[in-house]
Protein backbone atom coordinates (compact mmCIF):
# COMPACT_ATOMS: atom_id res chain seq x y z
CA UNK A 1 0.00 0.00 0.00
CA UNK A 2 1.66 3.11 -1.11
CA UNK A 3 1.34 6.12 0.41
CA UNK A 4 -1.35 8.76 -1.47
CA UNK A 5 -0.15 12.54 -0.42
CA UNK A 6 -2.72 14.86 -1.95
CA UNK A 7 -5.76 15.19 0.22
CA UNK A 8 -8.55 13.79 -2.23
CA UNK A 9 -8.36 10.91 -4.50
CA UNK A 10 -10.48 9.46 -7.60
CA UNK A 11 -11.62 5.96 -7.18
CA UNK A 12 -13.52 3.48 -8.79
CA UNK A 13 -17.19 2.11 -7.33
CA UNK A 14 -19.77 0.49 -8.58
CA UNK A 15 -23.51 2.80 -8.56
CA UNK A 16 -26.70 0.83 -7.93
CA UNK A 17 -29.74 2.91 -8.37
CA UNK A 18 -33.16 0.77 -7.91
CA UNK A 19 -31.44 -2.37 -8.37
CA UNK A 20 -29.71 -0.99 -11.77
CA UNK A 21 -25.40 -1.15 -11.39
CA UNK A 22 -23.72 1.07 -13.04
CA UNK A 23 -19.35 1.57 -12.84
CA UNK A 24 -18.59 4.89 -12.43
CA UNK A 25 -16.50 6.25 -9.83
CA UNK A 26 -16.27 9.36 -6.83
CA UNK A 27 -13.64 11.72 -5.47
CA UNK A 28 -13.12 10.76 -1.88
CA UNK A 29 -11.18 12.27 0.91
CA UNK A 30 -7.40 10.86 1.59
CA UNK A 31 -6.83 9.97 5.09
CA UNK A 32 -3.12 9.56 6.04
CA UNK A 33 -1.46 8.63 9.41
CA UNK A 34 0.36 11.07 11.12
CA UNK A 35 3.24 10.88 13.81
CA UNK A 36 4.20 13.33 15.64
CA UNK A 37 7.10 13.39 17.49
CA UNK A 38 8.62 15.67 20.15
CA UNK A 39 12.61 14.84 20.75
CA UNK A 40 12.33 11.80 18.97
CA UNK A 41 9.34 10.57 20.85
CA UNK A 42 5.75 9.62 19.12
CA UNK A 43 3.37 12.06 21.50
CA UNK A 44 0.14 10.61 19.05
CA UNK A 45 -0.40 9.10 15.78
CA UNK A 46 -3.41 11.54 13.95
CA UNK A 47 -5.39 10.27 11.06
CA UNK A 48 -5.64 13.66 8.81
CA UNK A 49 -5.73 15.01 5.49
CA UNK A 50 -2.00 15.11 3.87
CA UNK A 51 -2.48 18.92 3.43
CA UNK A 52 -0.66 21.94 5.82
CA UNK A 53 0.86 19.64 7.86
CA UNK A 54 3.30 22.28 9.09
CA UNK A 55 0.05 24.33 10.71
CA UNK A 56 -1.42 20.85 11.85
CA UNK A 57 1.98 20.38 13.70
CA UNK A 58 2.08 23.76 15.26
CA UNK A 59 -1.55 23.98 15.95
CA UNK A 60 -1.54 20.44 17.38
CA UNK A 61 1.36 21.95 19.42
CA UNK A 62 0.05 24.78 20.89
CA UNK A 63 -3.65 22.90 21.24
CA UNK A 64 -1.98 20.57 23.15
CA UNK A 65 -0.27 22.97 25.01
CA UNK A 66 2.83 21.24 24.33
CA UNK A 67 4.52 24.81 23.08
CA UNK A 68 3.29 28.10 23.95
CA UNK A 69 4.60 29.92 21.05
CA UNK A 70 5.65 29.14 17.53
CA UNK A 71 9.55 29.88 18.58
CA UNK A 72 9.24 26.89 21.18
CA UNK A 73 9.84 24.79 18.21
CA UNK A 74 13.20 24.51 17.62
CA UNK A 75 13.12 22.43 14.44
CA UNK A 76 9.94 20.38 12.38
CA UNK A 77 10.97 18.39 10.17
CA UNK A 78 7.89 15.93 7.70
CA UNK A 79 9.44 12.80 6.81
CA UNK A 80 7.01 10.88 4.14
CA UNK A 81 7.09 6.82 4.62
CA UNK A 82 5.24 4.04 2.80
CA UNK A 83 2.63 4.19 5.65
CA UNK A 84 2.34 7.67 6.15
CA UNK A 85 3.85 10.82 7.26
CA UNK A 86 6.40 11.51 10.40
CA UNK A 87 6.50 15.07 11.67
CA UNK A 88 9.64 15.27 13.54
CA UNK A 89 9.71 18.22 16.31
CA UNK A 90 12.44 19.43 18.65
CA UNK A 91 11.72 21.59 21.56
CA UNK A 92 13.66 24.94 22.90
CA UNK A 93 14.84 23.24 26.04
CA UNK A 94 12.72 24.50 28.70
CA UNK A 95 9.75 23.00 26.81
CA UNK A 96 11.74 20.14 26.51
CA UNK A 97 11.73 20.15 30.59
CA UNK A 98 8.18 20.41 30.74
CA UNK A 99 7.46 17.62 28.08
CA UNK A 100 9.83 14.88 29.77
CA UNK A 101 7.76 15.44 32.66
CA UNK A 102 4.21 15.62 31.38
CA UNK A 103 5.56 12.37 29.47
CA UNK A 104 6.43 10.31 32.87
CA UNK A 105 3.43 11.69 34.56
CA UNK A 106 1.15 10.20 31.41
CA UNK A 107 2.88 7.01 31.56
CA UNK A 108 1.76 6.82 35.07
CA UNK A 109 2.96 4.10 37.21
CA UNK A 110 1.00 1.16 36.81
CA UNK A 111 -1.53 0.18 39.71
CA UNK A 112 -1.51 3.69 41.77
CA UNK A 113 -5.27 3.61 41.01
CA UNK A 114 -5.19 7.44 40.84
CA UNK A 115 -4.50 7.54 37.86
CA UNK A 116 -8.53 7.54 36.52
CA UNK A 117 -9.16 10.59 38.17
CA UNK A 118 -6.57 12.72 37.34
CA UNK A 119 -6.74 11.63 33.56
CA UNK A 120 -10.42 13.29 33.72
CA UNK A 121 -9.17 16.12 35.46
CA UNK A 122 -6.29 16.85 32.74
CA UNK A 123 -9.27 15.72 29.94
CA UNK A 124 -11.42 18.20 31.40
CA UNK A 125 -9.11 21.24 32.15
CA UNK A 126 -10.99 24.55 32.71
CA UNK A 127 -10.79 26.65 29.18
CA UNK A 128 -8.79 29.79 28.83
CA UNK A 129 -10.96 32.72 29.63
CA UNK A 130 -11.92 34.76 26.46
CA UNK A 131 -12.69 38.39 26.95
CA UNK A 132 -13.69 40.90 24.17
CA UNK A 133 -16.37 43.41 23.26
CA UNK A 134 -17.35 42.01 20.15
CA UNK A 135 -21.01 43.33 19.07
CA UNK A 136 -22.19 41.39 15.98
CA UNK A 137 -25.36 42.00 14.05
CA UNK A 138 -27.59 38.90 13.15
CA UNK A 139 -26.73 38.63 9.65
CA UNK A 140 -23.62 38.86 10.07
CA UNK A 141 -23.35 35.10 10.95
CA UNK A 142 -25.08 33.93 7.70
CA UNK A 143 -22.54 36.57 5.98
CA UNK A 144 -19.72 34.26 7.54
CA UNK A 145 -20.96 31.42 7.33
CA UNK A 146 -21.38 32.01 3.56
CA UNK A 147 -18.05 32.94 2.85
CA UNK A 148 -17.13 29.56 4.56
CA UNK A 149 -19.18 27.71 1.54
CA UNK A 150 -17.56 29.60 -0.89
CA UNK A 151 -13.70 28.84 0.55
CA UNK A 152 -14.29 24.86 1.22
CA UNK A 153 -12.23 23.53 -1.90
CA UNK A 154 -11.35 20.44 -1.30
CA UNK A 155 -15.38 19.62 0.25
CA UNK A 156 -16.69 20.92 -2.99
CA UNK A 157 -14.54 18.30 -4.63
CA UNK A 158 -14.83 15.21 -2.20
CA UNK A 159 -17.30 16.29 0.03
CA UNK A 160 -17.25 15.02 3.65
CA UNK A 161 -14.07 17.04 4.55
CA UNK A 162 -14.25 19.21 7.53
CA UNK A 163 -13.20 22.94 7.31
CA UNK A 164 -12.50 25.68 10.18
CA UNK A 165 -12.47 29.35 9.66
CA UNK A 166 -11.46 32.53 10.90
CA UNK A 167 -13.63 35.69 10.06
CA UNK A 168 -13.65 38.95 11.12
CA UNK A 169 -16.60 41.37 10.70
CA UNK A 170 -14.87 43.99 8.56
CA UNK A 171 -12.17 42.08 6.96
CA UNK A 172 -14.14 38.46 6.38
CA UNK A 173 -12.63 35.02 5.99
CA UNK A 174 -9.01 35.77 7.15
CA UNK A 175 -7.77 32.09 6.77
CA UNK A 176 -9.48 28.47 5.99
CA UNK A 177 -7.88 25.00 6.58
CA UNK A 178 -9.59 21.68 5.76
CA UNK A 179 -9.52 18.05 7.23
CA UNK A 180 -11.09 14.91 6.91
CA UNK A 181 -11.02 15.45 10.67
CA UNK A 182 -12.68 18.26 12.24
CA UNK A 183 -10.47 18.36 15.12
CA UNK A 184 -7.24 18.49 12.78
CA UNK A 185 -8.74 21.25 10.61
CA UNK A 186 -9.24 23.60 13.51
CA UNK A 187 -5.50 22.55 14.88
CA UNK A 188 -4.63 23.52 10.92
CA UNK A 189 -6.19 27.07 11.46
CA UNK A 190 -4.54 27.74 15.05
CA UNK A 191 -1.21 26.79 13.50
CA UNK A 192 -1.89 28.56 10.21
CA UNK A 193 -2.90 31.82 12.01
CA UNK A 194 0.22 31.69 14.65
CA UNK A 195 2.04 31.42 11.59
CA UNK A 196 0.37 34.12 10.35
CA UNK A 197 0.97 36.00 13.52
CA UNK A 198 -3.02 36.64 13.23
CA UNK A 199 -4.62 37.78 16.09
CA UNK A 200 -8.24 35.93 17.13
CA UNK A 201 -9.73 38.61 19.15
CA UNK A 202 -12.56 40.34 17.75
CA UNK A 203 -13.03 37.05 15.48
CA UNK A 204 -15.22 34.56 14.66
CA UNK A 205 -14.16 31.11 14.43
CA UNK A 206 -16.24 28.97 11.83
CA UNK A 207 -17.03 25.33 12.26
CA UNK A 208 -18.27 23.20 9.53
CA UNK A 209 -19.43 20.06 12.23
CA UNK A 210 -20.89 19.80 15.57
CA UNK A 211 -19.51 21.44 18.37
CA UNK A 212 -17.72 19.01 21.21
CA UNK A 213 -16.22 20.43 23.96
CA UNK A 214 -12.97 19.96 22.70
CA UNK A 215 -13.50 22.13 19.78
CA UNK A 216 -14.57 25.14 22.19
CA UNK A 217 -11.55 24.45 24.69
CA UNK A 218 -9.13 24.76 21.10
CA UNK A 219 -11.34 28.13 20.06
CA UNK A 220 -10.81 29.74 23.92
CA UNK A 221 -7.28 28.37 23.72
CA UNK A 222 -6.95 30.61 20.48
CA UNK A 223 -8.37 33.52 22.09
CA UNK A 224 -11.61 33.81 20.25
CA UNK A 225 -14.72 35.07 21.60
CA UNK A 226 -16.98 33.68 19.14
CA UNK A 227 -17.97 30.04 17.84
CA UNK A 228 -20.18 29.52 15.23
CA UNK A 229 -20.90 25.81 13.51
CA UNK A 230 -23.46 24.40 11.03
CA UNK A 231 -24.49 21.85 13.49
CA UNK A 232 -25.46 21.22 17.46
CA UNK A 233 -23.32 21.18 20.24
CA UNK A 234 -22.77 18.45 23.40
CA UNK A 235 -24.07 19.45 26.52
CA UNK A 236 -20.54 19.75 27.84
CA UNK A 237 -19.70 21.96 25.02
CA UNK A 238 -22.35 24.12 26.02
CA UNK A 239 -20.92 24.25 30.00
CA UNK A 240 -17.65 24.86 28.96
CA UNK A 241 -18.57 27.67 26.33
CA UNK A 242 -20.74 29.37 29.71
CA UNK A 243 -17.80 29.13 31.82
CA UNK A 244 -15.26 30.56 29.92
CA UNK A 245 -16.96 33.33 28.14
CA UNK A 246 -17.33 32.20 24.81
CA UNK A 247 -20.40 33.31 22.91
CA UNK A 248 -21.70 29.72 21.17
CA UNK A 249 -23.67 29.79 17.85
CA UNK A 250 -24.81 26.57 16.48
CA UNK A 251 -27.12 24.88 13.90
CA UNK A 252 -26.20 28.05 11.60
CA UNK A 253 -28.60 27.88 8.52
CA UNK A 254 -29.32 30.38 5.66
CA UNK A 255 -31.64 32.77 7.42
CA UNK A 256 -31.46 31.67 11.13
CA UNK A 257 -29.64 30.36 13.93
CA UNK A 258 -29.52 29.07 17.81
CA UNK A 259 -27.50 31.33 20.63
CA UNK A 260 -26.44 28.68 23.36
CA UNK A 261 -24.25 30.91 25.15
CA UNK A 262 -23.66 34.42 25.94
CA UNK A 263 -25.92 36.32 23.74
CA UNK A 264 -24.81 39.98 24.18
CA UNK A 265 -22.44 39.32 21.33
CA UNK A 266 -25.11 39.41 19.39
CA UNK A 267 -27.09 42.41 18.15
CA UNK A 268 -30.76 42.66 19.54
CA UNK A 269 -32.47 44.64 16.56
CA UNK A 270 -35.55 45.72 16.36
CA UNK A 271 -38.21 45.79 19.47
CA UNK B 1 -19.63 21.72 37.01
CA UNK B 2 -21.52 18.46 37.83
CA UNK B 3 -21.84 15.37 36.09
CA UNK B 4 -24.73 14.34 34.08
CA UNK B 5 -25.53 10.61 33.40
CA UNK B 6 -28.22 11.08 30.94
CA UNK B 7 -27.10 10.60 27.57
CA UNK B 8 -29.58 13.21 26.09
CA UNK B 9 -30.23 16.71 28.20
CA UNK B 10 -32.74 19.54 27.48
CA UNK B 11 -30.97 22.90 27.68
CA UNK B 12 -31.92 26.65 26.77
CA UNK B 13 -30.73 28.67 23.84
CA UNK B 14 -32.03 31.53 22.14
CA UNK B 15 -33.07 31.03 18.62
CA UNK B 16 -32.60 34.11 15.60
CA UNK B 17 -34.67 33.65 12.87
CA UNK B 18 -34.66 36.34 10.20
CA UNK B 19 -32.83 38.69 13.23
CA UNK B 20 -35.80 38.17 15.27
CA UNK B 21 -35.13 36.52 18.73
CA UNK B 22 -36.67 34.00 20.20
CA UNK B 23 -36.06 32.38 23.71
CA UNK B 24 -36.12 28.41 23.97
CA UNK B 25 -34.59 25.02 24.25
CA UNK B 26 -33.48 22.28 22.13
CA UNK B 27 -32.45 18.29 23.71
CA UNK B 28 -28.67 18.08 23.05
CA UNK B 29 -26.11 15.37 23.39
CA UNK B 30 -24.44 14.77 26.39
CA UNK B 31 -20.47 14.12 26.75
CA UNK B 32 -18.85 12.41 29.52
CA UNK B 33 -15.04 12.29 30.10
CA UNK B 34 -14.51 8.61 30.20
CA UNK B 35 -11.56 6.77 31.71
CA UNK B 36 -10.67 3.17 30.51
CA UNK B 37 -8.28 1.84 33.05
CA UNK B 38 -6.05 -1.50 33.00
CA UNK B 39 -4.75 -2.42 35.92
CA UNK B 40 -4.94 0.75 37.75
CA UNK B 41 -3.24 2.75 35.21
CA UNK B 42 -5.08 4.93 32.72
CA UNK B 43 -5.19 3.65 28.70
CA UNK B 44 -7.16 6.34 27.72
CA UNK B 45 -10.09 9.40 28.12
CA UNK B 46 -12.29 9.13 25.68
CA UNK B 47 -15.33 11.85 25.29
CA UNK B 48 -18.80 9.28 25.28
CA UNK B 49 -22.73 9.36 25.50
CA UNK B 50 -22.99 8.09 29.29
CA UNK B 51 -24.95 4.99 28.45
CA UNK B 52 -24.42 0.98 27.27
CA UNK B 53 -20.71 2.27 29.31
CA UNK B 54 -20.18 -1.70 29.55
CA UNK B 55 -20.36 -2.51 26.26
CA UNK B 56 -18.45 0.88 25.55
CA UNK B 57 -15.28 -0.77 27.76
CA UNK B 58 -15.30 -4.67 26.63
CA UNK B 59 -16.16 -3.14 22.84
CA UNK B 60 -12.90 -0.73 22.94
CA UNK B 61 -10.43 -3.97 25.24
CA UNK B 62 -11.55 -5.87 22.01
CA UNK B 63 -10.96 -3.23 19.29
CA UNK B 64 -7.76 -1.92 21.08
CA UNK B 65 -6.66 -5.82 20.94
CA UNK B 66 -6.27 -5.59 24.77
CA UNK B 67 -8.41 -8.74 25.17
CA UNK B 68 -8.95 -11.22 22.88
CA UNK B 69 -12.34 -12.40 24.31
CA UNK B 70 -14.73 -10.95 26.82
CA UNK B 71 -13.47 -13.98 29.88
CA UNK B 72 -9.84 -12.07 29.72
CA UNK B 73 -11.29 -9.23 31.55
CA UNK B 74 -11.20 -10.20 35.45
CA UNK B 75 -13.42 -7.91 36.66
CA UNK B 76 -15.08 -4.55 35.77
CA UNK B 77 -16.35 -1.37 37.40
CA UNK B 78 -17.85 2.12 36.71
CA UNK B 79 -17.09 4.71 39.45
CA UNK B 80 -18.80 8.18 38.89
CA UNK B 81 -16.74 11.08 39.58
CA UNK B 82 -17.36 14.80 39.36
CA UNK B 83 -15.65 14.84 36.44
CA UNK B 84 -16.45 12.21 34.40
CA UNK B 85 -16.76 8.29 34.31
CA UNK B 86 -13.73 5.43 35.40
CA UNK B 87 -13.88 2.19 33.79
CA UNK B 88 -11.90 -0.12 36.10
CA UNK B 89 -11.00 -3.17 34.36
CA UNK B 90 -8.71 -5.66 35.76
CA UNK B 91 -6.75 -8.21 33.21
CA UNK B 92 -6.53 -11.84 33.62
CA UNK B 93 -2.87 -12.76 34.41
CA UNK B 94 -1.48 -13.54 30.96
CA UNK B 95 -3.30 -10.59 29.44
CA UNK B 96 -1.61 -8.64 32.62
CA UNK B 97 2.13 -9.40 31.25
CA UNK B 98 1.02 -8.68 27.19
CA UNK B 99 -0.58 -4.90 28.57
CA UNK B 100 2.81 -4.20 30.32
CA UNK B 101 4.85 -4.96 27.35
CA UNK B 102 2.40 -2.92 25.40
CA UNK B 103 2.50 -0.24 27.66
CA UNK B 104 6.48 -0.02 27.96
CA UNK B 105 6.23 0.07 24.46
CA UNK B 106 3.84 3.13 24.27
CA UNK B 107 5.79 5.03 26.52
CA UNK B 108 8.80 4.35 24.17
CA UNK B 109 12.10 5.40 25.34
CA UNK B 110 12.97 8.95 24.59
CA UNK B 111 14.89 10.04 21.28
CA UNK B 112 14.88 6.73 19.74
CA UNK B 113 13.96 8.33 16.59
CA UNK B 114 12.91 4.92 15.49
CA UNK B 115 9.42 5.98 17.44
CA UNK B 116 7.56 7.74 14.66
CA UNK B 117 8.06 4.82 11.92
CA UNK B 118 7.29 2.05 14.37
CA UNK B 119 4.03 3.96 15.87
CA UNK B 120 2.82 4.39 11.77
CA UNK B 121 3.25 0.68 11.53
CA UNK B 122 0.91 0.37 14.72
CA UNK B 123 -1.50 2.61 13.01
CA UNK B 124 -2.21 0.94 10.54
CA UNK B 125 -1.36 -2.45 11.10
CA UNK B 126 -3.05 -5.05 8.60
CA UNK B 127 -7.23 -5.31 9.41
CA UNK B 128 -8.11 -9.16 9.96
CA UNK B 129 -9.17 -11.00 7.03
CA UNK B 130 -13.33 -11.22 6.49
CA UNK B 131 -14.68 -14.37 4.85
CA UNK B 132 -18.27 -15.23 4.36
CA UNK B 133 -20.19 -16.25 1.21
CA UNK B 134 -23.11 -13.27 1.86
CA UNK B 135 -25.02 -12.99 -1.11
CA UNK B 136 -27.59 -9.75 -0.46
CA UNK B 137 -30.05 -8.72 -2.54
CA UNK B 138 -29.68 -4.79 -3.60
CA UNK B 139 -32.91 -4.15 -1.85
CA UNK B 140 -31.36 -5.98 1.92
CA UNK B 141 -29.36 -2.78 1.83
CA UNK B 142 -32.82 -0.34 2.00
CA UNK B 143 -34.91 -2.27 4.35
CA UNK B 144 -31.47 -2.69 6.73
CA UNK B 145 -30.44 0.79 6.49
CA UNK B 146 -34.32 1.65 7.28
CA UNK B 147 -34.67 -0.27 10.20
CA UNK B 148 -31.49 1.32 11.59
CA UNK B 149 -33.31 4.75 11.56
CA UNK B 150 -36.45 3.43 12.95
CA UNK B 151 -33.86 2.48 15.61
CA UNK B 152 -32.45 5.71 16.64
CA UNK B 153 -34.20 6.70 19.91
CA UNK B 154 -31.39 8.69 21.44
CA UNK B 155 -30.89 10.64 17.72
CA UNK B 156 -34.68 11.00 17.04
CA UNK B 157 -34.52 13.36 20.32
CA UNK B 158 -31.07 15.01 20.46
CA UNK B 159 -30.38 14.79 16.51
CA UNK B 160 -26.48 14.50 16.15
CA UNK B 161 -25.89 11.21 17.64
CA UNK B 162 -24.42 8.55 16.14
CA UNK B 163 -25.65 4.71 15.66
CA UNK B 164 -23.38 1.69 14.89
CA UNK B 165 -25.66 -1.75 14.47
CA UNK B 166 -25.71 -5.34 13.24
CA UNK B 167 -28.29 -6.37 11.18
CA UNK B 168 -29.27 -10.18 9.75
CA UNK B 169 -30.86 -11.07 5.96
CA UNK B 170 -33.37 -13.11 8.08
CA UNK B 171 -33.56 -11.68 11.16
CA UNK B 172 -33.30 -7.97 10.84
CA UNK B 173 -31.85 -5.96 13.18
CA UNK B 174 -29.93 -7.83 16.03
CA UNK B 175 -28.67 -4.99 17.70
CA UNK B 176 -27.80 -1.47 17.96
CA UNK B 177 -26.09 1.14 19.85
CA UNK B 178 -26.26 5.21 20.19
CA UNK B 179 -23.24 7.66 21.26
CA UNK B 180 -21.99 11.21 20.37
CA UNK B 181 -19.01 9.79 18.94
CA UNK B 182 -19.31 7.20 15.76
CA UNK B 183 -16.16 5.05 16.73
CA UNK B 184 -17.49 4.80 20.67
CA UNK B 185 -20.77 3.63 19.06
CA UNK B 186 -19.04 0.96 17.00
CA UNK B 187 -17.15 -0.26 20.04
CA UNK B 188 -20.21 -0.38 21.85
CA UNK B 189 -21.83 -2.75 19.61
CA UNK B 190 -19.15 -4.65 19.75
CA UNK B 191 -18.72 -4.81 23.02
CA UNK B 192 -23.10 -5.76 23.70
CA UNK B 193 -22.64 -8.71 20.32
CA UNK B 194 -19.51 -10.16 22.39
CA UNK B 195 -21.48 -9.79 25.90
CA UNK B 196 -24.75 -11.77 24.03
CA UNK B 197 -22.21 -14.37 22.15
CA UNK B 198 -23.75 -12.83 18.68
CA UNK B 199 -21.44 -13.79 15.63
CA UNK B 200 -21.14 -11.89 13.24
CA UNK B 201 -20.40 -13.43 10.10
CA UNK B 202 -23.33 -13.29 7.95
CA UNK B 203 -24.07 -9.80 9.22
CA UNK B 204 -23.83 -6.26 8.06
CA UNK B 205 -22.70 -3.28 10.29
CA UNK B 206 -24.62 -0.06 9.57
CA UNK B 207 -23.09 3.13 10.38
CA UNK B 208 -24.61 6.46 10.07
CA UNK B 209 -21.71 8.00 9.56
CA UNK B 210 -18.63 8.17 7.58
CA UNK B 211 -16.12 5.25 7.07
CA UNK B 212 -12.76 6.29 8.33
CA UNK B 213 -10.46 3.07 8.14
CA UNK B 214 -10.73 2.55 11.50
CA UNK B 215 -14.15 2.14 11.07
CA UNK B 216 -13.13 -1.12 8.75
CA UNK B 217 -10.55 -2.18 11.16
CA UNK B 218 -13.46 -2.43 14.06
CA UNK B 219 -15.87 -4.18 11.73
CA UNK B 220 -12.87 -6.83 10.44
CA UNK B 221 -12.08 -7.62 13.53
CA UNK B 222 -15.39 -8.04 14.56
CA UNK B 223 -15.98 -10.57 11.74
CA UNK B 224 -18.29 -8.83 9.75
CA UNK B 225 -18.26 -9.13 6.16
CA UNK B 226 -19.83 -5.86 4.96
CA UNK B 227 -20.46 -2.46 6.27
CA UNK B 228 -23.11 -0.16 4.58
CA UNK B 229 -22.45 3.50 5.84
CA UNK B 230 -24.78 6.64 4.92
CA UNK B 231 -21.74 8.53 4.60
CA UNK B 232 -18.73 8.35 2.20
CA UNK B 233 -15.69 6.12 3.05
CA UNK B 234 -11.90 7.41 2.84
CA UNK B 235 -9.40 6.36 0.32
CA UNK B 236 -7.89 4.68 3.08
CA UNK B 237 -10.43 2.96 4.30
CA UNK B 238 -10.91 1.82 0.78
CA UNK B 239 -8.02 0.42 0.43
CA UNK B 240 -7.91 -1.38 3.81
CA UNK B 241 -11.59 -2.95 3.40
CA UNK B 242 -10.32 -4.21 -0.60
CA UNK B 243 -6.93 -5.80 1.20
CA UNK B 244 -9.14 -7.79 4.29
CA UNK B 245 -11.58 -8.99 1.95
CA UNK B 246 -14.96 -6.42 3.46
CA UNK B 247 -17.90 -5.63 1.25
CA UNK B 248 -17.80 -1.84 1.57
CA UNK B 249 -21.37 -0.11 1.23
CA UNK B 250 -22.04 3.83 1.38
CA UNK B 251 -23.25 6.80 0.81
CA UNK B 252 -26.45 4.36 1.05
CA UNK B 253 -29.71 6.50 0.05
CA UNK B 254 -33.94 5.44 0.17
CA UNK B 255 -33.00 3.76 -2.98
CA UNK B 256 -29.57 4.03 -4.34
CA UNK B 257 -25.92 3.01 -2.69
CA UNK B 258 -22.15 3.12 -3.81
CA UNK B 259 -20.24 -0.59 -3.33
CA UNK B 260 -16.52 0.61 -3.11
CA UNK B 261 -14.79 -3.14 -2.99
CA UNK B 262 -16.04 -6.72 -3.06
CA UNK B 263 -19.36 -5.95 -4.82
CA UNK B 264 -19.70 -9.94 -5.36
CA UNK B 265 -21.43 -10.06 -2.25
CA UNK B 266 -24.32 -8.31 -3.48
CA UNK B 267 -26.28 -9.65 -6.10
CA UNK B 268 -26.77 -8.90 -9.34
CA UNK B 269 -30.45 -8.70 -10.45
CA UNK B 270 -32.01 -8.71 -14.12
CA UNK B 271 -29.91 -8.15 -17.41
Amino acid sequence: MNLHLHPIIRLPQTSVDKGMFSAGNRVLPEEVPVALTYNGSTHAVMMASPADLEDFALGFSLSEGIIAKPDDLLSMEIVEHDLGCEIRMWLQDVRSKAYRARRRAMAGPVGCGLCGIESLAEAVKPASKVHGALHLPPWAIAAAMSDLARAQQLNREARAIHAAALWRPEQGLIAIREDVGRHNALDKLAGALARANEFCSGSLVLLTSRVSVEMVQKAARMGAPVIVAISAPTALAVRVADDCGLTLVAVAREDSFEVFTHPERIQRIGP
